[in-house]
């Protein structure tokens, strides 16, 4: 077939060489998009979590949302300075990950890892899960189909990415910057509405929020001073509202896809994207605030709202859209729009910071080798296959649902923040000590990580405490499995690179050397395997039989005299109609006998063309190999005979083959191997000593 | 592990050897239960599905009954007498399709081996369906769970089977016993009671039946000649109860199992069996009539039972017990279990002989190879799994219901029927004319096989005829499908047969001798495999190191320069990464400038201990072995290096390994290869002469 018109080829494009890969670096304004979707796409649900929670406690809980707003995007500009020197510091890529490695130790990287893990599978998830919600603000008739859909985004995502970096990069670079132009357009629309003295109205803000058996609602009508349960959920709203800080460390994570000056590249990318994503934060928790958005955890809280039961609750963003630029306008479509593919490319940022993220882990040692190779397109197949796959369960576990996925969240992405700065102050403080950064820097260095450290440390703890019977106990249970799983790996490959490398005492070279041929018939694959066994020039060698039928063993041995071969023959019995075990006792006590020899087994292998034509041969010789490899002193060699029969039996229409098992052109057996060597033996059980 | 201990020994039972074959063999008390279960068992639903067919013209149809059973009777007994004659003309077991292939030819063969196929799974499939129905007749509660409980026979036959014949003959013994006894029983109480004047009433006998827009129930009332339309439902009545002639031809399949005297065993077994079917069939019938089952097709066509839609019918066995022996009472759940228990052992049958029909087929050629081999416990374990397989998806894809399975059953065992009687004709004739029979045997034979094929012919045609719209057309799409496999196996074999004989111009030996060794890494198990390479003394050989990583081959060629190694280095580029295209290149150009030579590849390779392990380790070793299999004149041997780090891992207890593979003891590569052999080459894509 054309190498062109292979599926695999039409779905990756074609293949690309090593010398492709710095052509496929990012200039900024490519990597805006591809590494600040995540953050800026965060905006679909930040505020919208943060509402709903509020909302919890009733209306006049949404009072303290402006303050809210405030402490998070106070905390998203702390976290983009404080990545801004990790950058700086640490332009390999690795981010949290290489920091906490260099400064704290394994342990501590491996903590981050796998929050880092979590994250990115979350990151996919939740995003995946609140575009398909965006999509079904805009046609609520789809609302049945949520998981098909989200599913359906998913494969679509995994393939764009097995195509490679540049090119989604540049499919992705419009929707992120329409999703961009249309948020501001809207926010600076609402704004311009309200000053000039037009009211916003959501399509909820007529519904009454139902507010019962809520401790803090009561807490908070009695008045006096603030207590417990008003706290709680404050802070619990805070949590949900810190959503939006997820995927900060995206770019961080991705300095190496970053063209040349890759630090300064990355660290503009880095301030533009805080300055984008705080705007549209405020200008989106404002505008929801002052169009009266309602939006319930369980739709049919919301009373006067009759069809909450059937119908789908409309996205915060559907609703400001809506209130902003009225119900069913074109605006109205082109934002949701926006957000929905904005959310996507959100989901992309994982499929971009995952594999690299398993590539440093593989390299390290702490994951499976495989993760390390780049597939055709020059990316890393198989860590975005694996990241498909578990993001699939996610979303299939979760039913797509964004509030029940987001509270595995958070936790991750602020476990990662805490450790990376905690290693950053390490950083500044012993490149004081060795003189290496300038007291300046590091001062500035420290105030900033340090503040970085203390804020994300504390959301950590407030989100722990508020969300944790809420789902986030998971990712106590599933970080440790994945810390557990990537710290043996890493003592696994130590294990076992210690008993591979060379050492001043290794020595080789057998004191012997006997060969076998398998063989049960005189044909031609059976004598080619003897052939090419006997040009091997081994010391010793046998034809060897196992009699599976006695009956059958007995007419062999009668051809083997007849056709004179000048080999000998050595019939194994084999009562119980075993191949491997009396093979395998005969090859044992040979080499006991011998000393520590060295013995070849040939087996003769029939290669088919066809996929059926596996049915119709017995795979002895696959499992024979696979236990013969456990023999000691053995070495395995296929000796293959190209079946062209199928190509006769015009059964269906056949690949070629790629080459041919030719044949030889000498006549047979002539090279004595052995004077008066033709001699059949037969080996009963009793004469093999076992090894008790 | 103990080997006792092992789950397959402890599911399977010890191993047996090739001795115990004979003790296997049955003796006759016990082959007739083996054999006979199917013909015997057929009486539970024979009866039933001929009052079925009669009561869709209504009640006054039960009148015919006797009539068409005496026909079934009679057939049935022409039949035994036919398969005598089978039995002493070809006591090898083939059966029918012996005396097809040896009489008519291959392709006769194949339609009897294609019809005894599907006719052992319908066997299968119809008596699990069968047996449950009067497991549910019991226990009605039971009726949700048709199909789990229909599998779970099957899969506990299955289970049974594979320990082996003698085993499940003496299990099986006892129930076949007792079904005959207790029906015997049944039918002797019955008959007593009619005769001393009580009245035997069935738990139908009070429902009306409601005939609705039949054709024959028509033209029946209307009095007048017979027509057209009674006519065919009489046929189709007819049709039905022939299920009870299904299996008569067990015994003659299977008369290698029988001791010495073989034949004459066989043969009285016939006898008895056929004896005992027609004296259950007309005993049932009778009783049947007598005591006014009403069984119907669909169960709500029963006027005057209520609960037709919610209970489950009763099955004629079971009428007939609960109006003879009274519905609640020991007896009658002693005829239930019993026919139960014998219907499970009909399925047996199949377990028997579709095992022993596709080994034939094997030998001959027409079924794959895998089909021939005996088990640990001496049966064709891979006939019986595969029988199992396609039994339970009949019994899912027709939910186990009696009455759809058995239009697929009847056609495959009168095509196979009355081909083996023409076949006995053709048998009867020659021997005439070669004088190898007596003129009297052979009148004797033909009248008798003349008489059958005449009337298992005519049942052939009545059966198409009348079953044909009711299911029956998948049959000629099923048998087609078989006889195409069959006959292109056969084909195909042939054809590799034919390739790989010995010829006089068969010539080997070939003119060169190249040995590389893949290596990407200066480590034990790459050295070993050098070692070993080295040591077979090879005319010409290479270490060979694939650049897929240009930096680590740089490395590679400086760590080889740097140990001195005596053996030359050839670096091949791969610019796209890959693995075995540019080795396939290079071997496929070295092979066209030095002639017809046999190239070994050897490569290193790991094996490890436990399962987990696999994922650490690339597999491209394994993807490699299989391409290289197909380049031409290559052997590829692979030189095992066995990891034993997973021990010092300690995650979970690991089982004991098969072997080790130790190492040697002289010193590394002192036996210069060639001399100044200390040479790195880098072989550029532009360096291998391409085939176009």
């Amino acid at each position: 077939m054309n190498e062109a018109l292979k599926p695999k080829r039409i779905f990756l494009g074609k293949k690309l060489s090593n010398k492709n890969l710095e052509g496929q670096l990012l200039p900024k304004f490519i990597a805006l998009p591809i590494f600040s979707s995540d953050p800026l796409s965060s905006v679909a649900y930040g505020p919208q979590e943060l509402l709903m929670i509020l909302t919890l406690g009733g209306v006049s809980f949404l009072a303290f949302a402006p303050g809210i707003a405030a402490v998070v995007v106070l905390l998203l500009t702390v976290i983009v300075l404080s990545y801004r020197k990790i950058i700086e510091a640490y332009p390999s890529g690795g981010g949290d990950y290489e920091v906490a490695k260099k400064n704290i130790g394994d342990r501590a990287a491996l903590i981050v890892a796998s929050a880092l893990l979590l994250d990115y599978v979350m990151t996919v998830a939740v995003s995946i899960a609140s575009g398909t919600d965006n999509v079904i603000s805009a046609f609520p008739e789809l609302s049945p189909y949520r998981v098909e859909i989200a599913v359906g985004f998913l494969i679509a995502l995994c393939a764009v990415n097995l195509r490679g970096v540049r090119e989604s990069g540049t499919a992705f670079a419009i929707p992120t910057y329409l999703f961009i132009g249309s948020v501001l357009l809207m926010i600076g629309t609402g704004v311009f509405k309200l000053i000039s003295g037009a009211a916003l109205v959501a399509p909820s803000a007529g519904y009454q929020v139902a507010v019962e058996n809520t401790d803090a609602a009561h807490a908070l009508s009695v008045g006096g001073p603030f207590q417990a349960a008003v706290i709680l959920l404050l802070l619990r709203a805070f949590a949900s509202g810190s959503a939006a800080l997820t995927g900060i460390e995206a770019i961080a994570n991705g300095v190496p896809a970053f063209r040349a000056p890759k630090v300064k590249n990355a660290q503009i990318t880095m301030v533009l994207m805080g300055i984008t994503a705080v705007t549209m934060f405020i200008g989106i928790v404002t505008l929801a605030l002052l169009s009266n958005v309602h939006y319930s955890e369980n739709p049919c809280d919301l009373k006067g709202w009759v069809e909450c039961a059937t119908a789908p609750q409309l996205s915060v963003m559907a609703q400001i859209g809506s209130a902003v630029f009225g119900a069913n306008s074109i605006l109205f479509y082109v934002i949701q729009a926006g957000t929905a593919l904005v959310l996507l490319l959100a989901a992309n940022t994982a499929f971009n910071g995952f594999p690299l993220l398993t590539s440093v882990l593989a390299k390290d040692g702490f994951a499976p080798k495989a993760l390390l190779t780049r597939g055709d397109r020059l990316v890393y197949s198989n860590g975005m296959l694996s990241l498909t796959l578990v993001a699939l369960g996610m979303l299939l576990i979760f039913e797509a649902n964004v509030t029940r996925l987001i509270q595995l969240y958070i936790l991750g992405v602020f476990t990662s923040f805490t450790i990376g700065q905690i290693g950053m102050l390490r950083h500044w403080r012993r490149g004081l000590a060795k003189g290496s950064i300038t007291p300046r820097a590091a001062r500035s260095g420290l105030a900033i990580n340090g503040l970085g450290a203390f804020l994300t440390g504390s959301v950590l703890i407030i989100v722990t405490i508020t969300k944790f019977t809420h789902g986030a106990w998971m990712v106590f249970v599933i970080m440790p499995i994945l810390y557990w799983i990537m710290f043996n790996t890493g003592k696994y490959y130590k294990a076992v690179k210690r008993e591979i490398a060379l050492d001043a005492d290794t020595k080789f070279g057998s004191t012997g050397d006997y060969a076998v041929v398998l063989m049960d018939q005189l044909n031609k694959p059976q004598l080619k395997a003897l052939d090419y066994a006997l040009s091997s020039r081994h010391t010793e060698l046998d034809a060897v039989h196992i009699a599976v039928d006695p009956e059958r063993a007995r007419a062999f041995a009668r051809e083997w005299k007849k056709y004179g071969m000048e080999v000998p023959l050595k019939i194994i019995e084999s009562p119980y109609r075993e191949f491997s075990e009396p093979l395998i006792k005969f090859l044992e006590d040979h080499r006991d006998r011998n000393g520590s020899e060295r013995i070849a087994v040939y087996l003769p292998k029939f290669v088919v063309g066809a996929w059926w034509e596996h049915f119709f041969h017995n795979h002895r010789s696959n499992r024979l190999r696979k236990r013969l490899l456990y023999v000691r002193g053995v070495m395995v060699t296929l000796v293959p005979w190209k079946l062209e029969s199928a190509l006769k039996v015009d059964l269906f229409s056949r690949r070629p083959l790629p080459g041919d098992a030719r044949r030889g052109s000498v006549r047979p057996m002539r090279r004595t191997h052995k004077p008066g060597a033709n001699v059949v033996q037969t080996v009963k059980p009793e004469d093999i000593h076992y090894e008790v």
